[in-house]
């Protein structure tokens, strides 16, 4: 790390002039494509994508690899009790809050080169571009690799202090949470350790592919995140009466199937009929008795609704709710609504999200403000302190697949757009 | 057995006048109870209903029971190749074709007393009524028990000459056929014996519950049944695209369930839109990769569809199949129907039911024409002769449940009503 300068950039980056200082777009690709290495299915390249689950031996020599790259970066990395990777770039002001920088290198079961990898690599891209033109903050800047984020975002929970009781003995892929701590370094006996205060943090910065394709789809490069959303799910159970499919006549029956149907187009309906970003699914369905020759008797389903307005998600869901029972009269069945999970939204701070615009303004990059319907360690960290996004565009919205894909301009793009917003916030 | 008068009774009938002759309720009313024993699960009474599938060691014990009834009552019995019980008594007039009349007591698991259990009981009744009497026939009669009536009129499939090559090997609760047949006096290295030849009888007629319920709301206690329908059975495919639930916004979804539920509506409004007694229904469906937050990528659906009208049947899956084309373009989604299977309707002959008609009448039992929604014995044995099938009320439509219910008054009024059709069949 070079000596030099101090808070002066920053006051460029304000005026609206290009920022002089710009990531190692070459360098972030190489990042990634040797990350991509760990847990690399045998016999396939970058494009195979990777198993990288939270605590397997991919996810283990992943995570020594980066630890590797922020030690040589002088971030001095340490694992926090659960189990993230928390490194550290020291501040020209005594006394600040950290800024707090970075993403997740654990992967689904067969998954992409690009989610989390980019918000991670592209992190570290951010500190050596730093170092690279001896440019120093006010403020720590702390870069972290948060732990299990796929399996629910279990180690940025814990940063917040939000671990459920118990939530250690859930298993994940065959092992407990409480040992696949152990495995990746943690120390779940600990684990309230590694939980930071509300209002500790200076602000959180993400950067992360946008999983549904608007961004593609608009050929916008930015995304400015306003939220994350609000998730209600329901458990939804309908009771008809089985009967023989050949003996009961059309007018005489108690088919919860064809509630289920007209339930599943109700949320299509209710969902679609006001504007706005709002999302709501079925995506689980089974019938019983479940044979050809017998009318169904019963049917279970899900109903998932997501939006920025928590208050939208609960009209929604009594929105949906009063449909069902007028579906219920109707088919002659009974249908019951069980509340089953509530994930309150995380908004984006606004002064944040300006200075990401302002970034992307700076740069002649074109953005679009968009909600994240996926959950991100960023909703998490929103419980410290202010919390901002950074979206780019995955090819076709594919994400959760070997076929992610995100073109290594837009790579780089989000990496300036991240390190010219880090720079500003450590001025604001 | 008795001597005695001959083919007078029938002209009685013939008239419309009361006829003399009635079978003994209170007996047909203990020898269903006492075949109830058979597989009566333990603790319950006769509302328990019966475990008595084919092959057991209840349905052995149960046929055991039965063919010592029909030695008592002078029929004879035997067991043919296909595991069928046959007794035979003896008509006045040498070289007429026999009358046929029977049913199945195999019942399905948790079945009911009165499936198969009243036809074949019923039989009997009117064969030892006759005896009561001394009344002889003109027509040699045989009483008929086929075997594995619920899983897949096999008995009476092989009677007809109609078994599939290599339904030997199928399985029915773990057993091939061929060991179950095996089990119960069969021989399936002789089933092709068992064949009778088209023509080879008078006519067969079997008493039966009617398992709609049709009969029980009308309140009328005898249904004169048209044949028994036709059967179109499809596996339906639709693929959509499986996708992140909370990033995919709703306009760009290619939603397989959403496709799968505007079917399940279009095959119930195809099927009520015209007049008629046609049923249609999905009564089996699977979603993938089914998790509340995977907008569904595949689902696979069964459509069944039941008419007389075999023509109808047809045109009822070109209609439902036409709309399928329509629900795919309006989804973006691709829908496949595979035909899997094909019932042939089986008509009841006009001057068999004629002589049912009479036979309520001269009863002074209301009855009315129906079509028979499920399966019977009766439909293979349409490939021999003219067949008639005669319905008795099942409280609510139940069946196939222990809570299959017939009034006593309701089974003597069958098996009269049997008893009167088989006098005016013989003299016709």
């Amino acid at each position: 790390m070079l000596a030099a300068a101090a808070a002066v950039p920053l006051a460029v980056a304000a005026t609206g002039a290009a920022p002089a200082v710009r990531v190692n777009g070459p360098r972030l690709e190489t990042t990634l494509e040797q990350l991509s290495t760990f847990g690399r299915p045998p016999g396939t390249g970058f494009e195979g994508g990777v198993n990288r689950t939270a605590y397997s031996d991919a996810d283990i020599a992943g995570r020594a690899y980066v630890m590797g790259l922020m030690r040589d970066a002088g971030l001095n990395p340490v694992i926090d009790p659960a189990g993230n990777i928390i490194g550290r770039r020291a501040g020209t002001k005594s006394g600040l809050k950290p800024i707090i920088i970075g993403s997740h290198i654990d992967s689904v079961r067969a998954g992409g080169n690009f989610d989390g990898d980019l918000g991670s690599m592209g992190a570290l891209e951010v500190l050596r571009t730093l170092d690279d033109h001896g440019l120093k903050t006010r403020h720590p800047v702390e870069m972290a690799i948060w732990s299990n984020e796929e399996g629910g975002t279990c180690g940025s929970t814990a940063f917040a202090g939000k671990t459920a009781p118990g939530a250690l003995d859930n298993t994940y892929y065959g092992i407990t949470l409480r040992d696949g701590l152990k495995r990746i370094g943690g120390d779940p006996d600990r684990l309230a350790e590694a939980a930071r205060a509300p209002g500790s943090i200076h602000t959180y910065l993400e950067l992360h592919i946008e999983q549904g394709g608007i961004l593609a789809k608009a050929g916008i490069p930015i995304g400015v995140v306003d939220g994350i959303v609000a998730i209600d799910r329901y458990d939804v159970e309908i009771k008809g009466f089985a009967n023989h499919a050949g003996t009961t006549p059309m007018a005489g029956r108690h088919n919860a199937l064809i509630a289920a149907s007209q339930l599943v187009l109700a949320v299509d309906t209710v969902v679609k009929t006001e504007p706005g970003r709002q999302v709501g699914t079925v995506g689980q369905l089974a019938v019983f008795p479940n044979a050809p020759n017998v009318i169904p008797g019963r049917v279970t389903l899900t109903v998932e609704l997501r939006d920025l307005s928590e208050a939208k998600v609960a009209a929604l869901g009594q929105a949906v709710q009063a449909r069902a029972r007028e579906i219920a009269t109707a088919t002659g069945t009974e249908i019951v609504f069980h509340p089953t999970e509530q994930v309150r939204a995380a908004l984006a701070n606004p002064a944040v999200q300006a200075k990401i615009e302002a970034a992307a303004k700076q740069l002649g990059l074109a953005y679009m403000h968009l909600p994240s319907g996926a959950g991100h360690d960023a909703q998490l960290l929103a419980f410290l302190g202010p919390m901002g996004m950074i979206f780019v565009p995955s090819v076709a919205g594919i994400s959760h697949s070997p076929k992610e894909l995100t073109a290594w301009s837009d790579c780089a793009n989000g990496a300036n757009v991240l390190l010219q917003t880090l720079l500003a916030v450590d001025a604001g």
